[in-house]
């Protein structure tokens, strides 16, 4: 809704008080991650948000509209992320928006559930595909430009390994929930140190030279 | 359906000529990933086979039937990955059993896919989610006892370590689709490299001895 239709609009035709498109939105997500969105008719939605259908199609032209803000800014999140990115190497660049898309999943963990699971079955996912599509293309090339520095192995083609660390990065959803800010930087360190470092112990040799530190 | 009831069933009740429970099973597998489980009726899945729903309830007594044989499947293939591991120590065996699990993933796609997407609507799909949470307990097993053997790092707690590696091993039915047998291997050393080795390259040392071994 632009600026110029708020003003002709009376607020008191703005749903229930204190209930902003905002936290409609939030509500509408919610649902729609609880049936899947295929699943939820316009009806189960006002249903849900205390609204007659009249009343929710003023705020929304369409179920498929309420998708489209909802992922979209999961997408703004991510490309966000992309865009913001200040580190000058590959190798940092990448760990940067690995850590980012982590930031971005645990802010908006609900609208980025719902993304993850758009399938491509209207116009609005497969849009959001698309950009989806393009965000791992970016990163691929991050990837690409590491192990061309020699910052990232080059046994594993880019692509594969950009899958991977999404694959591993988006399973946050099928388990986080959110405590506070720092869970969520815990998170982050955990992702970047087993997806960049592995879990494996480096050479035997390391942790031996550690310990001969510890008790010099 | 017992090797006795086989006998006293006539085999030309057994649907149609050629496709047997194994066939029927996959297209109810595959409609069931298509559409989601709840969204499939009977009377769509009885269509799909090409069968009447009496037919299909010959067969199987319920569509929650077809659900629990075909996760049991996979469920079986990955606790027959852990039964079957003969590596002694914990690093080895945790190696083995991710490399197991993504065999198990690649040569039932379909099925694991089901899997994945159960979330506990009926007593079929908490018995699957109280198999695979005890599978996920017997990796995080694993995963402690070779932190406890120094073979993987103690910084990330197991639990977490065990949920970001299941993040990246199941994301293969996310993009992954079966060519041959080596593309399975291929994968499987691509996910055990990323998870235990980490993508990025290890000190500058030792690429720089490496390139003086090949050019000594």
């Amino acid at each position: 809704m632009s600026e110029a239709d708020a003003v002709t609009e009376a607020p008191a035709r703005r749903g229930r008080p204190g209930y902003d498109r905002e936290q409609m939105l939030h509500a509408a997500v919610a649902l729609f991650n609880e049936q899947g969105y295929d699943a939820t008719s316009v009806a189960a939605l006002a249903a849900r948000l205390g609204l007659s259908k009249a009343a929710l199609y003023h705020h929304f032209s369409s179920k498929e509209e309420v998708l489209e803000v909802a992922v979209g800014a999961a997408l703004d999140g991510l490309e966000g992320v992309l865009a913001d990115a200040t580190e000058t190497s590959a190798g940092d660049r990448l760990a940067e928006v690995l850590r980012g898309a982590v930031g971005v999943l645990v802010a908006q963990l609900p609208a980025v559930t719902l993304l993850l699971r758009v399938r491509g079955n209207s116009e609005v996912e497969r849009r959001a595909l698309e950009r989806r599509r393009a965000f791992d293309q970016a990163v691929t090339e991050i990837v690409r430009a590491a192990q061309a520095d020699g910052a990232v192995r080059a046994d594993v083609d880019a692509s594969v390994a950009t899958r991977l660390l999404f694959g591993m990065v988006n399973s946050l959803v099928e388990w986080y929930r959110p405590g506070g800010p720092e869970d969520a930087e815990a998170l982050a360190r955990d992702v970047l140190t087993v997806a960049l470092d592995g879990l494996r112990t480096r050479q035997p040799s390391d942790a031996a030279d550690r310990n001969d530190e510890a008790t010099a």
